[in-house]
């Protein structure tokens, strides 16, 4: 498919659901694309997948599928990460990483464009954030213009997409099959541990030695480096519940000082972007996944005064987990990157 | 249907969810009625409903429907028990009232009996707590004798069952439907004003001049009331998730002094009564829903020192809405006065 001054861009994961959101987002954003290699493991290659109007093939990732490639986006887990960047690399990529392989190695940039996008300088390995960091620091890190933040207390309410497409179909099916059988519970479960129809469960990643699971220490770390603060003070308890696509969280900010006025803070997050404030008290009319799934920006409401500290605020946020908490912002790193004139060569369309 | 000793109940409310829980927990736990009277509005009175293997018909509340009854269970909201406790008292019945319409009356105990059983004195009206609050307290208060609490930070994922069996339905028939016709959300509502199918929202309660809907308002009152800690320091965001019965609630406990060490408060939650630890790290298996479902203890876990915060421990707990959260703690109020003797006459069975 050519295209006059276009990329040649690879996607590794091309069936996944995360890469099957970048495929619709290059359509939708007009991607500056010449050429598209699908890449994926055996178990998917040889699948077709449309792309603007085409049906191109998904072919069996290997080290020298790389060759002539852009920038290539990997989204096929953290082992395939490991295995295959240093070829893509090596071959002279820019890789925008979806896994956890890279993210808190000090020489790779970890990178929410809105936040830190000059952190990423001449590298070629960039990271894209854990989805709950992202969705939780969208709605955060606007609040740094108002005082210094000290720490931050989250529970979050993640979505099904975050284990993948297939567990938002267990997630259906164990709903439908609840339904007909009035058995809550009793089915015999697949990839996730507990039931999920109409239930919730502590994050199902492993339990480290300070008592809190994987998805929950990406938060802290992660964090962290994104905002550039090392110390930041984090309490965050992950949780999956019964929704498709949309991760929310209940966030409090604490400043060093007297919290900002509550209108202050709506009003700075009504400026960010990226984000959008829903927040209407008389129509009880908060962010929920409802109205975040499919949404771009990351929505943000429930802005209160916590009356249990002066120096604290309160928010709630959701945002699509598959859009801005991964594609999204994998292509909006790469859509600067080329707006700035890498990769050599290629300018902004 | 004649017992000897035994009581004269009246349960007011007797064809809702919360109702209907009250008569099986009679059942069950072999509570000594003499007598019961089901009363209920206009809408539900002339129903029959099972009780101990016969058909009570369900009667027209009256002002002069409580005349000779020893002990009446409230559960028809807030506006018909405020007309017809005084009716019930006047005629000489203990009132045990599950809406909100008394809690805050400084002349009302308000009870969880695990915790402040003596509040009720002589008091012969006694209200039964919001079920967030319940479920919070039973695995916060127990943690007292372990230091002075200052602060609790609280966000809550809170079942359909809180609204209702209307709303169970709904939550049931709306998932129905999307599964049906692949439009998540497109749906007409009905009780509630958000789509409820694999989605979530902000408790769907009128928010008041501070920004906390009412829900959040009556945790942080009626939690202060029922620990004796009028500053008590609370921070709570409500939320109601897409589960059918079990309210679950991520606790930040935040100590005047360092806190105490996870095996002190896994010890010290392990003797307290009514909660039940389930916090198995290596097998990811912590408090939710479907395990809270039917079960009279409130399960707590996720113990573990908050990271932020060198004075705080973090907690995750789930109960089911419908028992401790309502029926089951409005009976236990009810055997324990019978243990210590009233109403007047009538003995422990």
């Amino acid at each position: 498919m050519p295209m006059s001054n276009g990329l040649h861009i690879a996607v590794l994961g091309a069936t996944g659901a995360v890469g099957a959101e970048i495929l619709a987002l290059f359509e939708k954003r007009n991607f500056p694309i010449e050429e598209l290699s699908l890449l994926a493991s055996e178990r998917s290659a040889g699948k077709r997948l449309a792309f603007r109007g085409e049906q191109v093939e998904v072919r069996l990732v290997t080290p020298d599928a790389f060759q002539g490639i852009d920038v290539a986006f990997f989204s096929a887990g953290a082992s395939r990460s490991r295995e295959f960047a240093p070829h893509a690399l090596q071959a002279g990529a820019i890789v925008i990483d979806n896994s956890s392989a890279f993210r808190m190695d000090p020489h790779v940039p970890l990178v929410i464009p809105e936040i830190n996008f000059d952190a990423i300088a001449d590298a070629r390995l960039i990271a894209n954030p854990n989805c709950s960091a992202i969705i939780m620091l969208m709605a955060v890190a606007p609040l740094r213009a108002l005082g210094q933040i000290e720490r931050l207390i989250v529970s979050t309410y993640q979505s099904a997409s975050g284990g993948g497409a297939a567990v938002m179909q267990e997630l259906l099916e164990e709903t439908q099959a609840t339904l007909q059988d009035s058995q809550n519970g009793r089915r015999p479960q697949k990839l996730l541990p507990h039931p999920y129809a109409f239930n919730l469960f502590s994050h199902n990643t492993p339990i480290n030695e300070h008592g809190y699971n994987e998805e929950e220490w990406k938060v802290i770390e992660e964090s962290r480096k994104i905002m550039g603060m090392p110390d930041l003070r984090i309490n965050v308890t992950c949780v999956r519940v019964p929704v498709l696509r949309a991760h929310s969280e209940s966030i409090t900010v604490e400043f060093a000082h007297p919290a900002p006025r509550e209108q202050a803070v709506r009003e700075t997050l009504s400026r960010a972007s990226g984000i959008r404030v829903v927040d209407d008290r008389a129509a009880n009319h908060f962010p929920m996944p409802s109205e975040a799934s499919g949404s771009d920006d990351v929505l943000v409401g429930r802005i209160r005064q916590d009356v249990s500290n002066p120096n604290a605020i309160c928010l709630f946020a959701s945002g699509d987990q598959l859009l801005k908490g991964a594609a999204l912002n994998a292509l909006q790193i790469a859509e600067r990157l080329v707006a700035s004139g890498r990769p050599t060569g290629i300018s902004a369309p």
